[in-house]
């Protein structure tokens, strides 16, 4: 995340979040009857396990993709960081991840599940991004303008990035905080939730308490 | 699921399940920081993806303990259907699952994860029955007397279980089941949930549809 950079965010609330892996499911339901259905970590695992939930099924596991690189998102590469636990040969998979930004990790991830010889490997995702590079299967809402979204899962280590963004030199008030991610990000977390991030902030050393204001360590150094 | 069996059931809301998994990871912060967090498959898949956001833990996985044997829970088996896909050699692992019902899962998987020489293993569940053989680490809630747990994400699968349960050789309406699984689980599920367990039933061939009443085929063969 750019200190001082402008973009608008997203909060998807968890009652919509779940609307949407349901709404995933419905495309899914009457067209591909996966063997295995392989959650991308961390992103995919809820809706993921909703998706089963809805087709009612039981084979579920997970991979993980990790990002690394220089922060422009051009230049970011992508690697698979824990590989499938069994054998998928002549097994049709079906991916889930949350969503489709610049395309790097499903394409990365396809690129390894085809090494393996599954009969058919689709994916899904909840929101897809139509500057993404990789086009996915089955896709619930389609994002023409971009922005960051924020899904329930990721909220604290979302919001932790945000803060530090908007957190500089001078100590700054919960209300200070509230305030610029509003006008920077457009965005209104809950106080809760914001509390939450900021002490992961403290505990990581990257945010300083200073008399009930916050301090950028970062910044100050 | 025995079909003329009573016994009390609880649903759980996505609203508490998370609040739950909140909380557990705060039981969690002080006292461990792990290296790898192991979600037990399909049931921790949830809480342990809200825990790694709330600890801002990065490192994700999964394994699936499958059951199996007869009905009587006493007999039941399980064994490690997915293993880890990493060697966990000198970590710290958190596994993380839904609930302790026998015990068997958590017991299963501990031992599994034992053999693979890791630093240290601790164990987290949102709910822990006292009759479970096996006894977590972390647990937010305490369950002294028995009852059935339906989590948001396995509400259609549980749901679709509950009401094969209580459909039988006559063609019954979803209000009867409404009134059914009430009187026997003392339960009431949203009817939209109760449709789409329905659905997921007819299209298993599990139940039959006549004239907007469900009828069991098995208690009709």
């Amino acid at each position: 995340m750019v200190v001082g950079k402008s973009f608008p965010v997203c909060l998807v609330s968890w009652r919509n979040a779940v609307r949407l892996s349901r709404a995933l499911a419905e495309m899914i339901r009457d067209s591909y009857n996966p063997d295995l259905v392989v959650a991308i970590g961390r992103g995919g695992f809820v809706p993921a396990r909703i998706v089963c939930d809805s087709l009612m099924l039981s084979t579920l596991t997970s991979i993980r993709v990790e990002h690394w690189g220089v922060a422009a998102r051009s230049l970011e590469s992508a690697t698979i960081r824990y590989p499938l636990p069994i054998p998928v040969r002549d097994m049709d998979i079906l991916v889930v991840d949350d969503v489709t930004d610049t395309g790097k990790t499903l394409e990365v991830a396809v690129r390894y599940l085809r090494e393996q010889s599954p009969a058919g490997i689709r994916t899904a995702v909840l929101h897809h991004k139509t500057c993404s590079a990789f086009v996915p299967d089955y896709h619930v809402v389609v994002e023409n303008s971009w922005r960051w979204i924020v899904y329930p899962w990721a909220l604290h280590e979302d919001l932790a990035g945000f803060c530090e963004s908007v957190i500089g030199g001078e100590p700054v008030s919960v209300d200070d905080i509230l305030s610029r991610l509003k006008e920077r990000y457009d965005m209104v977390p809950a106080r809760r939730d914001l509390k939450g991030a900021l002490r992961n902030l403290i505990i990581q050393g990257r945010v300083e308490p200073v008399k009930k204001r916050f301090l950028s360590k970062r910044a100050r150094e």
